[in-house]
């Protein structure tokens, strides 16, 4: 690939700074503005209309349309930035918006939304499935090897950690709602359940987590939870689990979001970068 | 589930014999026709009409549409058969092909063809898998345990195999094509290849198995392959490999197909009937 | 095994009161003395003299033979307390040491020092794995997925850890010395290297835990190790790593001791209560 | 190492002929005697005093002391071979025994049984349980994933075999002796069960696997034995299990032994070589 590229980057919280050390490492050009409280930045846009590659954070915007950036005092909103870029740029960033991407192409933007990249969500759930066990370590008062844990869904997070937990030694058992997906479930030596039909057998497991967007447990199931169990929801806001529900039954129940970020920055910002590149192969048909 | 249904099993090989045998011992009636060489079966199809699930082999057919029994020496066309059956029965086969698939639904049948649904290819996926791995420990002067394996494709068979290899201590290269599974390869820990830049590369494996039914072997490739290599070809006919090519260069080439009958006839009796089982509860409603 | 023993526990950790617990749960009675803080306790040792086991803490005796009680006020000698048992009695503590354990026998009691026991030492490096394991999670801001790690030491836990690490996806390197220990390394599928030859390529790991109770990592060997990289001794006082040069060469080194106890007390009662019961097994000839 | 050793290597089968190759790739001068069916060999032992390291088969001697030479006509005595040797010289072999060792030693040759070498032992293990898994995969008309196998013993090839096993996804047990061996057999995650305390269970495998060279499957327990179990002995001669009581009872039990050489002879060749080297290390001092 080319080690050329003249990157700016914009906003954004640690992740974003590791991947400005990691694109200067590769040999490129960097520029970085709204980061000032973490690494010496540009004070204006000046220059940014010559860029290979403008990156904004994840996600790109804040309230009202303004920049993410907490590392910053800058306020700068994403249209007015859009019409300091020039037609044929490409611009890339997370959950970028319908509206906002459309705006893009109008003015002949390549507007590239790498959070909805298949390879970056993959990549993503080994992270994530990392900061769940390190929360359960944590939590629990007993080893994870041998503790009878229930991962619900096998979607990315659910195929990751269900294969991580047996790793170490947990015995796993992982609901799903497809005979296809239970299969998958048994071929890989998990014992598997009907997400449908956990009722009543809920009280067997030291640890439950959840992965799938969507009320799973209930108050009803809840009861059936032995005391003691542990109850991570990994399902992005407002998750999959009743949580007032469980502090009122005195479960230990917690929402871990954003785990990529907080229990592994630097591997956040290498999987960020090689998104980048990803997208920079396709937009330029650069080979790797 | 129902323990009373009523089944007719029409011809097929020992797999079908091990489900006539699987049925019974879970308590069903179970009539078989055309499989007398192993087998007592009934002489004529009278009673058929009355029954819940008439399953047919895998293919269901021959040649000219003449019922697929090399078990036996009747010779019955499927459109005759059909026609005996009543509005409402159900028939479920193998590869039944849209021609047939149609008459029945003109007929009034539920026609049910378990060799599409997703359960059945998963669970087939592991005698498979072992089936190869087998085939390969036959082969191999040496130990799979340290030897350089290349999967070609990450698809039911590519996620499996690689699985089962690593755990023998195999050194694993799996190749795919899109990001996204090449990002699914390394997260599950394996080293990663896209397949269209092998070139080069082939020399340096033990052992290549090629899972793509699609020409990803062909003599250019071949002649980078290593003296003692061994190419196993798991992809449906025509496969993947350009076999005369091997020959011709001195390697050692096999096309292995149909793994789970021959492997492991008991285990393809049981996914079999695992997955008629699942077509009755869809037909019927029926609770497991 | 026997469901009506009647034991004594004196002194020790949270470990302890787990304990308690257990033996009551398994339908014994149990009497206990210098937990006070942490449950309620008998206030004398009368009735001592018919207990069927008397446990001790692991280790038994704090400063001047005093019995290690933290959870409590008492200042019990152990050499007072043998004076008030019965030729005869089982007494089972950790560490108990030569001279106590000499008096111990003079006096006619069965003294067994459990922390003396392989399968104790067995089990109780799985939550040391494990507590390593988190130690590293924590500190680490990579995954340990695709981490370069490397394990000093095959032993126990050197074993199991690698076992563990390997399981989240590690790249995993153990050194031992002896060419057997080289071959269980490599025959369990990790890259070896000799713990003497180690000088020289430190710098290529991101995490390096020691386990061998001898000076392993001195200064020299440090100065070759990368910024950045996490060092974990767990080896006992005083460790294999020379922590003071780590300091001085802005390495994060973490002597991370008791870990079963720190990191899954539960767990650690457990293999207590199992342990006391072999004993038990082995002393009466009680069947389990 | 050096790369200019001068090694004699007489007799032996396949291996020796692969171990030849081997030292000739990487540099060394060889001399073969007494292979002359599989590879040009020398007529007579001239010029064998001059060599750094003579090397004997395993067993090194057939009937009455006479070279095991499977793959010659020479009838060549080892008594007569050691005269022609000088004191100094270094000769291998594996099974020696002590008088040969004994008379070496008299004549001041250096003599290694290599047979004894732990390395070698784990190291032969591997291609041992990759037979074994290879034969249970032949003679099974089910999946080895699912399946309920009991490993008896849990040393060197027990401890591999079991590992294969559960990355095939069988459901394994290992049964043992000593507290001790149960504890690790549970830390890698198998079930555990006591040795002597099999009966009464054996019928719920599919396949029994003994590595204890000991009577441990006598008429009594194989009554216990699932018609359709397959039973393989690794144990060397006699084996541990009562085969005529297998036959009388209809039970498949074989006897499987020298499994590397049959299943991985170049493996095999490899692992001579290596052990070779080490002992080349050791005599001489030579770094690897």
């Amino acid at each position: 690939m080319r080690r050329d590229y003249y990157f700016w980057l914009l906003g954004g919280d640690r992740r974003q700074v590791h991947l400005a050390r990691l694109l200067r490492e590769d040999g490129h050009q960097v520029q970085t503005y709204a980061l000032e409280q973490a690494l010496p930045c540009a004070e204006t846009l000046e220059g940014i209309s010559r860029a290979d590659c403008v990156i904004l954070p994840l996600p790109a915007a804040g309230a009202q349309g303004i920049l993410n950036a907490p590392l910053s005092d800058h306020k700068l909103p994403l249209r007015g930035l859009m019409e300091l870029l020039n037609p044929g740029q490409l611009l890339c960033g997370g959950k970028l918006g319908d509206d906002f991407a459309r705006q893009c192409r109008e003015r002949g933007l390549t507007a590239v939304d790498y959070f909805e990249r298949e390879e970056l969500a993959v990549r993503n759930a080994v992270p994530t499935a990392e900061g769940a066990i390190k929360i359960a370590m944590e939590e629990l008062p007993t080893t994870l090897y041998d503790a009878r844990v229930l991962v619900i869904g096998f979607g990315r997070i659910g195929k990751l950690l269900a294969h991580r937990l047996r790793g170490l030694g947990a015995q796993v058992t992982v609901s799903a709602r497809s005979f296809a997906d239970l299969a998958w479930i048994e071929a890989y030596g998990y014992k598997s359940e009907h997400t449908d039909e956990l009722a009543g057998w809920l009280c067997s497991y030291d640890l439950i987590v959840n992965t799938v967007p969507a009320p799973v447990l209930g108050e009803a199931a809840l009861e059936d939870v032995a005391p003691g169990c542990l109850i991570l929801d990994l399902a992005s806001a407002p998750g999959g689990v009743d949580f007032e529900a469980a502090a009122a039954l005195g479960l230990k129940a917690i929402h871990a979001l954003s785990l990529p970020g907080k229990a592994a920055p630097v591997t956040a910002g290498k999987i960020l970068r090689d998104t980048i590149y990803h997208v920079l192969q396709e937009v330029d048909g650069d080979d790797a």
